[in-house]
């Protein structure tokens, strides 16, 4: 499967190069290329006790995006699921360990327990103090002698972190990241598995069953059922957590393993706060990609036991970009609704002229639902004359209760008419002209400087501007001249909707989807409609100015 | 495709419940479900200019995860790809917009023009002062009288989110957000289409190709090519880009639009920088998914020129966890790699009994090779006796050149010489179990109590105890006994070895992935070993106390 890399072997120093490279000189890294991959702290005085961690690559963030003051002093990148070796391990324990000694946070793998360890006793042949925790939160099956390191490798991190960022010597950060190893629980769960670089996806998932307590390389899982929703996975996890629970304050880590949307870990944060631990959980990681499996399909949950002692700890602040604060969950009052408070309120009023260019109006257009339909036949699904007839015939319906009198009022209520009983973007657009119009009515000008504002509103707003094939073609020349009268205005309506038979690349609307040789010979609907108006309004000698 | 989710009509507003509850107070949201979908900063008082984005979901943390300090003052939020409602974005705006007015951010997308555009207008009606900005920052298709809006929308927010905490009034953010809106330029590629929920996913790019601008709806790109690798890819959108750029520095933007792992979005780092446009980039926001195409396995790099109007704007802090500040890209001076500086020197010397008793383990463990090969065959590859005889006679080579007569040092050189002859985990935990015997000379214990010590320390590091089936069910009860002679040190390690014949669910070591069948009546190889060595010390009468 195609992946963004270039050989095999090169991704994981390339993707450190990256990540050191976007750190803004926070991190750097040991000169050890092509085997030793260590990412180190920048600031990094070895006046305090340093905390080792690392594996294998393929869990990024985990485990160079974690160095940062409060997290990690350095991570140790094997390959992508394979342990570092002993080299590269000790490596990165002499670069940062001084006298206050090191604490290495290993997961619980062969090949990380050894390397770590063995490295380890290297480090202190040379008269290092080095300490080392291994963490097992995995419960996926319960009665496994050694089970799992997952994410609630985190959880120790973020504890011994913060001790030893707070001073704390060997001993201290030891107990503390012991006692954070013993109280994270974690459970994964995944609806695929992962593509390791260079390889196929493995399929071993069925489409529509959900694999439960799986690790993080993409290993079998403790079992396969039938995926239902969010809701039903999120219960299922909750309950293989529940009876581990002790306590009655937790934080949760959400951890997605990489492939899962945000939408989809949002879905699960609030299917969390409703399960049956839900009431339990005070604080929350996440949810976010934070210890991955490349770009399986999953998450893995994690909970840790909140207290006095340990919540300053969790609370403490990393300089690390990757890890998102903990939140406590707070219980928040919805915003009312506002109302749809006119701050005008609309009073019926009559006045003769302007009732008699509305009706016109509409009119022109009723009378033209038949044409405009066939043009629309040619570039769109024909029912422009339908919509804009009905919009009509509404609008005439309602004649009466419209405030004709004042036209600061009667264009936003026209406008406010036609998005009731017009669907699509026509009806928008001339909601958006009409109230336009009424707002520049409002600030003194002209009925037809305000048309000639609203035209120019749309034009910002839709897009479109002359030439593009829209009524615009139309409305723009007409209102030019509608000074000069009607019949001005309607000649140059009539013009620029003809044009727009010749226009053959549609740059807005949906004519813009259809090709040039549909668009030859026929007049843009829109833009037809625009000139039936003035053509009639002409006709009947109506005052407009 | 299974997904986790719930009812697909649901899935935007159980997101958006998980967003809120995830932040810890920070956001609220209207209380409009299930069509008016907004949410907004909870400690918000309207004294500032409030900026309101939004759009189609689909693309989080876009845009309710940037509700913040800094960043948005709300978010309106539409069905997955589709635009939120005219009623929508007016709730929003009215929500929020207090006398100094509101800037609505809009990416160029019709339904989003038209339905941010007639909430504008209709607020105004309202006595609401309203701008909106358009963004348009796509350079897929040159010629294009409409870009389309991308992720370049987050230089606006941000630019603008920045103008405005600072107290700026609505011309001044206007301003800002047109400038940002004209200087960000994007280009997207990507390696496959998104799973829209409740669909199948699209398999419009052939595998092996790569398509070239595209947008964030999964809609057809400006063309298909053959993907080569992360190098060509970046090249790419680097050579559109290039031709843009006017200025000497700039900002990059580096976008996950959803399915990219980690490790690849810090492969594409590096390639940026050493592409033909990484010299002009000084700055760097990500990589991260921040406006994401749902699971799209793709990225959108967008750039905007950095000059002292724009870097402190740039600079200025948020507070939304989903933002990950901007980095300055600086040369960072790489650490050397730590010398392999034992801290004490290695001096050969000689001593006989010491010798002769490394002598007879390893002529023990030569001689049993094929016994223990064959025993290793029942449980693993059978090479168990060839890796020990191997680095048994390797070790007879060095016995001149080992510190004899010192066991503060002969013990640890024994376990490193252990490690550059014997594959496998054996040697590691052997070279362990010897570092940690020579820790403890140093402090003072006898050498049988240096050798428990050693015992202990492996069966921490390798998680094994008593009844593993390991050698551990040889060499402890042998240990224990050791101070009493060699005799009865060999008769307990013989019966523990036997015993592991019958312990048939090993859960360490290799043998742990065998069935209990295959182990029956097959004693543990490396236990043999153990009691092979035993036995041969005490048929040699070797001194060991």
């Amino acid at each position: 499967m195609a992946q963004f890399f270039n050989k095999k072997e090169d991704i994981v120093q390339e993707a450190i190069n990256g990540v050191v490279a976007a750190s803004g000189g926070k991190l750097t890294r040991l000169d050890g290329y092509p085997f030793v991959r260590v990412v180190v702290r920048s600031d990094w005085d070895q006046s305090k006790v340093a905390i080792v961690s690392g594996g294998g690559s393929g869990h990024e963030p985990a485990h160079a995006g974690f160095v940062g003051s409060g997290l990690l002093t350095a991570a140790v990148c094997g390959d992508v699921f394979a342990s570092p070796s002993v080299d590269a391990v000790l490596a990165g324990i002499q670069a940062v360990t001084g006298k206050a000694g090191c604490l290495l946070v290993v997961k619980n793998y062969t090949g990380d327990r050894l390397n770590f360890g063995l490295a380890a006793a290297r480090a202190r042949e040379m008269g290092l103090r080095v300490n080392m925790v291994i963490v097992q939160d995995d419960i996926a099956l319960p009665d496994l002698a050694q089970p799992r390191g997952l994410v609630g490798t985190l959880f120790v991190h973020k504890i011994a972190g913060a001790v030893a960022e707070a001073g704390g010597d060997l001993e201290d950060v030891t107990n503390a990241a012991q006692r954070a190893a013993q109280g994270a629980i974690s459970i994964g769960m995944s609806l695929s598995s992962c593509t390791v670089p260079g390889s196929d996806r493995e399929d071993r998932i069925a489409e529509g069953d959900i694999e439960m307590g799986l690790g993080i390389h993409g290993e079998s899982g403790a079992e396969q059922i039938a995926f239902k929703d969010a809701k039903k996975a999120v219960a299922d996890a909750a309950s293989k957590l529940e009876p581990h629970l002790t306590a009655d304050n937790y934080c949760v880590l959400l951890n997605n393993l990489g492939g899962t949307t945000a939408l989809e870990m949002s879905v699960l944060t609030q299917e969390l706060q409703k399960s049956s631990i839900g009431d339990r959980i005070t604080h929350i990681v996440g949810p976010a990609p934070l210890m991955t499996a490349l770009d399986m399909h999953g998450v893995c949950i994690s909970v840790y036991p909140v207290d006095e002692t340990d919540l300053p700890l969790l609370q403490a602040e990393v300089a690390v970009s990757s890890w998102p604060d903990m939140q406590e969950i707070v219980p928040t009052a919805l915003l009312p609704l506002p109302e749809h408070s006119n701050s005008v309120r609309i009073l019926a009023s009559s006045h003769d002229g302007h009732a008699r260019i509305i009706r016109e109006c509409c009119d022109a257009l009723i009378d033209a639902e038949a044409d405009l339909n066939a043009l629309d036949s040619k570039s769109g699904d024909g029912d422009t004359g339908a919509t804009v007839a009905t919009a009509a015939r509404a609008l005439l319906d309602r004649l009466d209760k419209l405030p004709q009198a004042d036209l600061i009022q009667l264009f936003p209520a026209i406008g406010h008419e036609l998005t009731q009983t017009m669907g699509g973007s026509f009806g928008v657009i001339l909601a958006i002209f009409f109230s336009a119009a009424g707002e520049a009515c409002s600030s003194g000008r002209t009925p037809i400087a305000a048309l000639q504002f609203g035209l120019q509103r749309i034009k910002e707003v839709g897009g479109a501007n002359l030439g593009d094939r829209t009524m615009i073609d139309a409305l723009e020349p007409a209102l030019e001249v509608l000074e000069q009268g009607l019949e001005d205005a309607a000649s140059l309506a009539r013009k620029g909707a003809e044009d727009t038979a010749f226009m053959l690349k549609a740059k807005a609307g949906r004519a813009a989807y259809v090709n040039a040789a549909q668009l030859k010979g026929n007049t843009d609907p829109g833009a037809e409609a625009v000139a039936r108006v003035f053509e009639r309004l002409a006709r009947s000698n109506a005052q407009v100015s």
